[in-house]
């Protein structure tokens, strides 16, 4: 097997120099998966300096402003699905144990990236195949140059397969001594969840199966093996391998996972483990292309291609392959965590992401991927009946932080209490798939959704004696305004999804299907649907919510004294949460989701309002704020912001995962933005209105509309949509 | 020693029955103290279903609706000051090691009171010196009737002495075995806070070290003995006692504690410790008298007289018992937590319980511990200041759950960031007590407090572009309405104490003590003053909130459908935040605290408007609505309200602690409500508008005023008030 290949500046992601500060940076970027399986970007033989067994107890802090716990790096292996329960975080997505382990001396000297020699080191993803390359030498203590160069993937074709191969090429005759292992010791952010541990070697496998506090079970193996000699039954101990000068050895290691999650406790045992192994082994050679024929299938689905301007090129591909990397259509038990699967920021909890930032990238360009995530809603409905049910209403409320089974992970109760628009955003979701597919069958199988978040609806809004409606104590989308009356982007938003359904209910009478909505309920939608307010100021400002133009107005300047900073580390939550400072885009999120909602002018005096209080803290921000400057006509601003999400992952680092949701942003900032494609559920057609930044020389992508599939090229403002 | 007495219908509080629902309710009630050391009430032997090692994590939920961990039976041995560090509570009282224990078997049958055969069993705490008594006759497996009487006091006189006597007489000869132990196995709230343990036996004492997770060392010795025989070294083991039958052996415990806040290293010592034991061992049959003159003296001052209600003499008796048991006027590093250092609950921190619900009845009779509780505040400036910075304001914001040093321990950040009136609570406590005493002096000596939190209140109000000043984003007393804006009790909290703080200002001038406020800060403080405004809505009810009146109505009778638990146990936190739903007295804070603030008809409309949505949720709440109608002329209303007070404690039992706040709200009841005692920052001299219930034929009480003594009765609404 040779996969080797030349970095493409515009496909690879690569890192040119070993720095320690941006270590645990590029193991979020670099995470690779199959949707099925994930791993982190650590190296293969650890750092001496980043014990993975560390045990702290981590608090459940606002998430904007709370400083994690920051090992040297951390190796994450993770199984969608597979969680545990922390004392504080809730549900947390478990962390499993590290079978990419390959410990390696050379002469005695242990390699390790942050003592040893190491020159002309490098490091690059091919965001096209998904694999992960690393090559250096090292200027071994003893004299010796070895060239090592690591390459690995996970097997999209196969899924719960890890693939690695390390060659090694010294200048002179020497010896190294080589170790497979799976790191049973690791933690999820600083927690244990495993009641049970075993590990075993048996020749030149590890065998390893842990139970978390959540009773799933994990049966992980790996093999190494080697094309050029034969390794001795070391179970557990160190290999020898001696190098000849300018002779390169290649060693191959091949990991598997299996769960009771996926199989019966009978099925999922060593032995079908150790088949799947072998029968990999014996087409191993073929692996590598039998992954990158999926990628190929992905990326000719998915791809953008931008003219003139390479660095968003490269970041529009970045933030693809992350998508493509975490989803994982074949499962609708689970959905995709804000942090993509990269690391354990978020716990592994799904947000309203899914819903605004996620599903519009898929639903435009791999339905059945729209579908699972829209599943994964109706499957939790009955978890949504739960959170109801706990505060006292009729119907469901979806949480703002979901576990697997749709019941509230989020440990702080503003968020959890009042966060409540996720209900419409959910209900959006739905539609949205209705529209962009026309699908009317799986409308109707989702009608419980919309009329159970419906009758929610009918109790959490208040009815006053004079015919009032409000929604009040809510956290709109603007976390740094804990509780607030009418929320706009809320109250438009419920409006909104609630003539939805009461349009699903229509439809799903021609099919025969009959919902349990009560003439009150029904008449309470109606009356919501009519009464519930959008208030503007004096100025004919659309106000966030109730009394927004009396709160507090900050000297930002005199504050924010270091803008590389989220600016909620410079003021207090108590002040922060009654002053004119907003985390993100709270009533532009209307314009931007409802092109018809408001007139340009409108737009423009709310944008120039709201911008100037707005933080952008929230990776949710920029690209919102970029496409409503695409939809002025404001290219050179909305470009800017546009530039501002391609570096959220990219500048920094990803160290506790990616921000899948700015990923999804990204695309929606191209073709929603840029293109200025119209929703599906505002228009019946699929049209657009581009205003390309002056940089851009051509766009194309493709985009999926009601079963068919499209090309579209745009050049100086002339779009030519192609069916293929 | 003989200190064996009838027990007294209004002096002493009984237990009649064993009952396992009521133990733990005792163990609060029945606690005593010295000021300096305090003990729960309960049985020397423990449970045997009560290990008191069991560790859970206590999550800071809260606080009204926590469930907590209710172990059958829960010791306590307290030393205010000696704290340790939750990691998710901060800092908390440290449960010390159980110096009480005596365990006993009569013929192998270990004496249980949950398993042993008990008959005539009867506890009782005498108020009047602080004794507890236990008798009862035990009806062993093994045919013998053996009389147990148990006794115990804590000594006024010497605070850090525990005395314990035991008498046992048998129907028929037998034998018994004691031992007499430390036990060092004991948790707080569910977490272990000793770094060091050490424990020996040497003779027949039982010698103990812990250090805490705060490094504070506290070395104990306990020492059992009799005057019918001597006691064996029994170095851990049990001694055998032969009973003859109908002869009584009295065994007889004493116990010292010792902590290296108060000594230094050398001096705490095993040695010193063991030199105050035999100085008591040698004084022990004055041991009682010297602890019940001390007591004497305190209820001379402190004796509340009803004639005509025994339920009320009782529960006042009670009140003042704990008032006086919890207080230490020689130690000003700490004050009087929450749960009056009779239980976990809280935590062992400081609320503005101190100054509005504590102060006023130690001020009234001993002035010496209200200056103490001033000093207190004094003396934690500093952690004051500490917070205050950490929200970026000047001055000092006293903590709503203060630590030892003053620095914020509240785990829940709405009450930490938001219920700011803590700072004017603190800046009354000390103006009263200027007026109360006259203390030019002492006023200067605290001025620094008024000046700090008048410093904060520059920051924190908002000074609009309109001239319009607020103070928003708080919660008022009522915890039930987390975030609002212009609280009417804050505002007029702050507007009071900052004319108070102008006042104080010109009499540290006449004592050349100048202050560093500057122009601008004294401008902002006579702007608030001015400005800073109380609403009212259209039916000329005084707002609690800007906007309460558009707050949800709520169904209460729908909701609160078991109205013997709170009614916060019945809705969400969610809905309770924005509904009319009342925790507690908050308008009506103000008449009580301002008799001045309004008339009698506004006093009426705001008591009707707001009392249909008061819980009473909080244990702070029934006693003002009763000085509120006492005010208004409604002695039975009122007496109703002043007799819920009285059953917080006394009806369903302590088990977390006395509701210390409450205690020093009946005394009020009886001398502010009742008896329309004018408060002195009101009223140059001591005045009375007195309003009995009809139950009362005479009220008797003693009433320090600026230095001097009074005697006053009142029968028939006529107030004779003697100097004594």
């Amino acid at each position: 097997m040779n996969f080797y290949k030349q970095p493409d500046k515009l496909w690879c992601i690569t890192e040119n120099k070993l720095n320690k500060d941006t270590t645990k940076g590029f193991e979020g970027m670099f995470a690779q998966g199959s949707g099925y399986l994930q791993i982190r970007g650590t190296f293969e033989e650890g750092l001496a300096a980043a014990p993975q067994n560390e045990e702290y107890m981590r608090m459940p802090a606002n998430v904007t402003i709370e400083k994690p716990h920051h090992p040297r790096s951390k190796s994450g292996v993770y199984i969608p699905g597979i969680t545990g329960t922390h004392p504080l975080l809730k549900e947390e997505i478990v962390n499993l144990p590290n079978f990419l382990v390959l410990e390696v001396y050379a002469d005695e000297e242990k390699l390790d990236m942050d003592t040893s020699d190491i020159l002309n080191y490098s490091r690059s993803l091919d965001l096209r195949d998904g694999v992960l390359y690393r090559e250096f030498d090292w200027n071994t203590k003893f004299g010796a140059m070895i060239k090592c160069e690591y390459t690995r993937f996970v097997s999209r074709n196969t899924p719960n397969i890890v693939v690695q191969s390390v060659r090694f090429t010294a200048d002179k005759d020497c010896q190294i001594d080589v170790k497979s292992d799976i790191n049973t010791e690791v933690r999820t952010n600083g927690f244990n969840h495993f009641i049970k541990v075993s590990k075993s070697y048996i020749d030149n496998k590890v065998l390893t199966q842990v139970e978390t506090d959540n009773q799933d079970k994990v049966l992980m193996m790996t093999e190494i093996f080697s094309e050029n000699f034969d390794f001795t039954a070391d179970e557990g101990d160190y290999s020898e391998i001696i190098l000849t000068a300018d002779k390169t050895v290649t060693i191959n290691k091949l990991s598997c996972a299996m769960t009771t999650r996926d199989l019966t406790d009978e099925e999922c045992s060593f032995d079908t483990l150790s088949e799947k192994l072998s029968s990999s082994k014996q087409k191993f050679n073929s692996l590598y292309n039998d992954n990158a024929k999926e990628w190929i299938d992905m990326w000719n689905r998915s791809k953008v291609i931008i003219d003139g301007d390479e660095n968003a090129q490269r970041a529009v591909n970045f933030s693809i392959y992350h998508l493509l990397r975490a989803s994982n259509y074949k499962d609708n038990r689970t959905a995709i965590c804000a942090k993509g699967f990269a690391g354990e920021a978020y716990f592994g909890h799904f947000f309203w992401d899914t819903e605004i930032y996620l599903i519009p990238f898929f639903l435009y360009t791999n339905p059945e991927i729209a579908k699972s995530l829209v599943e994964f809603r109706i499957n939790t409905l009955n978890g949504a009946k739960r959170n109801a049910k706990v505060y006292g209403y009729d119907g469901a409320k979806y949480p703002w932080e979901s576990s697997i089974t749709g019941d509230e992970q989020c440990p702080n109760w503003q968020y959890a209490d009042n966060e409540v628009h996720i209900n419409a955003d959910v209900a959006l979701g739905i539609w949205h798939y209705f529209c962009a597919t026309g699908d009317e069958k799986f409308l109707v199988k989702s009608i419980d959704v919309l009329i159970e978040t419906a009758k929610y609806w009918t109790c959490r809004a208040e009815f006053k004696a004079n015919g009032e409606i409000n929604i009040n104590g809510v956290m709109g989308p603007d976390e740094y305004c804990c509780f607030s009356n009418n929320n706009a982007y809320t109250n438009y938003m419920v409006v909104n999804t609630l003539k939805y359904t009461l349009e699903a209910v229509k439809i799903a009478e021609k099919y025969n299907v009959t919902t349990d909505l009560s003439e009150e309920q029904i008449s309470k939608i109606k009356l919501i649907i009519k009464k519930l307010p959008l208030k503007c100021n004096k100025s004919g400002i659309l106000m966030q919510c109730d009394g927004f133009d009396k709160f507090e107005e900050l000297d930002f300047d005199k504050i924010w004294t270091d803008k590389s900073k989220p600016f909620g580390q410079f003021i207090s939550q108590e002040r922060n949460y009654r002053s004119k400072a907003l985390k993100q885009a709270d009533v532009l999120m209307i314009p931007y989701l409802f092109n018809k909602a408001m007139d340009k002018e409108t737009i423009t005096k709310n944008y120039n309002y709201y911008y100037k209080y707005t933080t952008h803290d929230s990776s949710l921000s920029c690209i919102i704020h970029s496409i409503i400057c695409a939809h002025l006509g404001d290219t050179k601003a909305a470009y800017n912001l546009f530039n501002k999400s391609l570096s959220i992952d990219l500048g920094t680092g990803a160290a506790e995962g990616i921000h899948i949701a700015n990923c999804g942003g990204i695309w929606q900032g191209i073709v929603i933005g840029f293109a200025g494609m119209k929703w599906s559920y505002e228009n019946d057609k699929l049209e657009f209105e581009p205003n390309l930044p002056k940089e851009w020389k051509r766009l194309e992508f493709n985009i999926h509309f009601k079963g068919k599939f499209y090309n579209v090229s745009i050049a100086d403002n002339n779009t030519v949509v192609t069916e293929i």
